[in-house]
């Protein structure tokens, strides 16, 4: 990213080397395309510290190419997967497995240069190695899009007994694999609500039990539940609609978890008190979330929907994204 | 309650009897008036089903007058006091212990007569035998007010530990109940907010160990943790301003907990997402919460302001309680 | 069961009556037969209460045929799990949600009379409705066998995250079900343990992802895990060497779960110190345990694996179960 | 420690200076005995790789004297209490924040050299700093002592609701720490069991609601309790006496929680069966534990029962610890 509003360049650089002892070079197998990356290049996270120039890319996996003097846990040749945030490991968020808060925290492919390259250096503390079998390219949007589904499933799961509800609003990148955590993590019901078809005919295959027009939610949910609503909704598209549709659609008891952002939430309190509803949101999740999700992956119960595409892509790729005409999560291989 | 926006009328009735095997008659020794008596009076509680004619008074104490044939774990004589909802303890949520939300529920002085009277006739189930020792006009006021603080403090309790800041929105006769609570149930810092002078020094006096006037209370807050806001905020007084405030001085993690009711909660699914913030109501609790509080009490750790007043006084009482007069809760002695 | 250690003897009797406002008739669809029948009849319960004669058949579901005048949550022809505990739901355990610890407890089949009949009594609080389309004699096993597996289940399966192994000690009628309970309310590795080869079969046609011959279980764990050991072991069996076995396998954090008994536990505090080890026992369940599972049942993702038999071949049934011939649950319909 | 089974030597020796960028030199403030420091010298830690010479002392509280290159998060002159495992930080177990797990843990004081000393050298990783006000050689004991008082406390904390009994086996250098953490952290009845008149009384001055003799302690938690037993047993005993005595004086549903071993734990699996009784155990705490608990320190509200010694009497402390003669714990005071 050279500027705001203008397509990604590819550029020539000499290769990074370690800086610091714990620094590991990464030789990136696949990089994830995300909708943040649609947000930083219109300068929506300025205030993020995101500005050009700047190599974009957090989704990232490949292999250990070297390794800093102190580093003790990976060696060359070693498969991982890069949990995005970079942290101090020393704070207290960091030292409660909240990493996601530290207090000194950068965001690879963000705040820092990311993974839309060959090559990219990462402090160890970002490395997590994969099990025998599992692909990089296969598995790199987990680094963001799996790893935000699934930090937020984890959170709510142990409300989706058998006998609830869950819907899932909005089946792209993220909401597709939460449709699948919230059947392997929970053991309710789960309802998809999606504005385009092919995306509801996505999540019936991915185990969802039943999928609604994203434009008649609320009726749809409040009909499957015989007027009772949801137990839990999970709202992956953020914006005034949607949060207003969360809350409409949830039952007594029930929690309503925000992770796509943007809108504004209203509610008159009464309604929250008188339901006994909680409303939380969530960001990314923990290096040992990533590291269960992998877990996960690698007993074959998760899919991740991906399609691959040459580095020299990115930008058809970035304007198919904005189009929404990615299905699941575009993949740049270099 | 002859009539809306009227004061009530003492009315001679003949003694009710038992009408079900297991109905019970209960002597009134206490019952405490609350702000919800004034919005019956004021009609606006009509939707819930409170319409005169109607004995009110929900928090009742007394002792067992008579029982009909099929009650089995109370005798004539026993002090007690009384769960204000009357529940079926059939239904999945009553078997869940969360009757509050009982799907037959009717709640004694609002929905049925209640105890602004000599005699009041509750099923069994309403029933919670007072531990030895225990006066029941000295507990009465813990039916719905300690009830309510109880069960909203107990749900965050476990968030309280150690080095967190918990802040109580309004010191008044629930409020005074939860500053205590979150002193015993928590382990961290409490600061009561509160526009009266007297409450706050009432709330210092019951252990909080700051309080700040509710008129600047953000400003206080953010001030006493550094800038880094409380971890939890309970708020009892339920206005736009401080469902304002009470998100305003929310820091990371942090969870809004919302007793009071009457304004809207508005806020930015971003700030809620960015620093994994959680919003939650609470229902008047469940008579396990009543049994613990009920517990609590008896050791002697816990404070219930109360001054006493005969019955006849209910109108003058009710007078000083619109008028923000009572500090703590006023208990009618027939 | 008109003797300790005789066949049991199929008795002509008037229908009994409802005798208390509160009772329901039942008529018996199909009524499992369970371990602790042989035990009954062998005399080994007699301080439960369990003496002859008695009517066994603690595993029932049927059709209401009879209501008592203060019913009001069922109807004639409704179908119905019995919930086997007779609760008052006053107690504290009761009102907890935890009516297996009822204080004024009876249990159908055991204490009182029980299934192995055409009709039965019971209080209205036993009652469990069908969800639509589940036949009677097809989930009865569940009243006792799956619900022991569901609540032992529920209780750790928060610990069953992905990454972690689970192992299943014993694949009869209980373990059955808890194998498929721990792959859809847990999300990690399961592992079943069973000396008989086809339950070791028959464990993995139910979604468990190994078996290992139970008379080389800890080898087998340890083998299965790198040497690591289980996250939890739920035991089925109940012998010293299964208790022994399942914490040999028992790895750091582990939680060892029993639910069958007999057997002594023995360990070496030192070892449950340095490995943070726990150590829990699990009685039946509670009504919400049942409501639960007949949930999930309904939704088609469980198999109980039942074979029926008329309740004249009680005898023969009984002989089987005694030679560990059935493999799931026999279930008896009159 | 130069040998074992003989006394301690003060030998001279150079300072030691950072050995790696993450080092910290610590001017040692104070150090607590601890009977584990007994242990070493009787050489029964050999397997735990505690071998002289080696420098004994893990209870270390002290100021910053240098910091290596890479060091972050304190500066020389900075008040610190060292968290005695010295861990990586990059593991599974130090992810999840318990980090007493940690794959590659040292122990400062036992594997490695400790704080009876003038300087220690120890990683950043171990350091956390002394909120204003607190003294180090104060609190030097809580790196140790109170840490597993509060690491064991506050795993059972959310059981100690009113209306429980919670029972402190012994009352030494931790057990003095956990009746009070009981009192602070639970809500519930505190009871205390020790055989020494004087610890009896230090336990009650500290607020234990009642104190047994240890010698007939199930007699006395049963006639506390009505005979029901108790809900919680901390064992900071660890003998055959100490853990069969947790087991008969545990109720229903209760938990039985170890902390001091060395004897065996027996039970027959039918009596964790019916009465649902958990037994767990603890090790030393993790360092989001030790910053818990120093904030709880800082704000007053617990008392540390300390007394001072010279470094130079560390053998007539070490013989009093022996003889049962430190009421609390020793710090010794280079």
């Amino acid at each position: 990213m050279t500027g705001y509003h203008q397509p990604l360049q590819l550029v020539d650089r000499p290769a990074p080397e370690p800086a610091r002892p714990t620094d590991v070079m990464v030789r990136i197998g696949g990089a994830g395309v995300c909708a943040t990356d649609l947000h930083a290049i219109d300068a929506l996270m300025e205030q993020a510290g995101v500005a050009p120039p700047r190599i974009l890319g957090h989704e990232n996996a490949g292999w250990v190419e070297a390794v800093g003097g102190a580093v003790t846990t990976v060696r060359p040749g070693d498969a991982v997967i890069l949990y995005p945030p970079q942290t101090c490991g020393l704070c207290l968020a960091c030292r409660r497995g909240l990493e996601m808060q530290c207090e000194r925290h950068e965001f690879t492919g963000l705040s820092v240069d990311g993974g839309f390259a060959e090559l990219l250096r990462v402090p160890e503390r970002s490395l997590l190695r994969l099990p025998d079998g599992v692909e990089p390219a296969a598995v790199a949007p987990h680094a963001d899009a799996g790893l935000t589904a699934y930090h937020a499933v984890r959170r709510v799961a142990h409300l989706a007994h058998p006998g609830t509800t869950s819907v899932i609003l909005g089946v792209g990148g993220v909401g597709h694999v939460a449709v699948q955590l919230m059947r392997i993590l929970g053991a309710g019901r789960v309802i998809a609500s999606e504005t385009d078809e092919r995306r509801r005919k996505l999540a019936l295959e991915l185990g969802a039990d039943a999928a609604v027009d994203g434009r008649e939610a609320v009726a749809g949910v409040r009909d499957l539940t015989g007027g009772i609503g949801a137990d839990i909704v999970l709202d992956f598209v953020g914006t005034d609609r949607s949060h207003g549709d969360g809350l409409a659609m949830l039952g007594r008891s029930g929690t309503y978890s925000i992770v796509g952002y943007g809108g504004t939430v209203t509610s008159g309190s009464v309604a929250l008190v008188v339901n006994e509803q909680t409303i939380t949101g969530n960001l990314v999740g923990s290096w040992v979330d990533l590291w269960e999700l992998i877990q996960l992956h690698a007993t074959g119960r998760l899919a991740l929907r991906t399609e691959r595409h040459p580095l020299e892509s990115v930008n058809e790729v970035i304007d198919r994204l904005r189009a929404g005409d990615i299905v699941g999560r575009a993949v740049l291989v270099p």
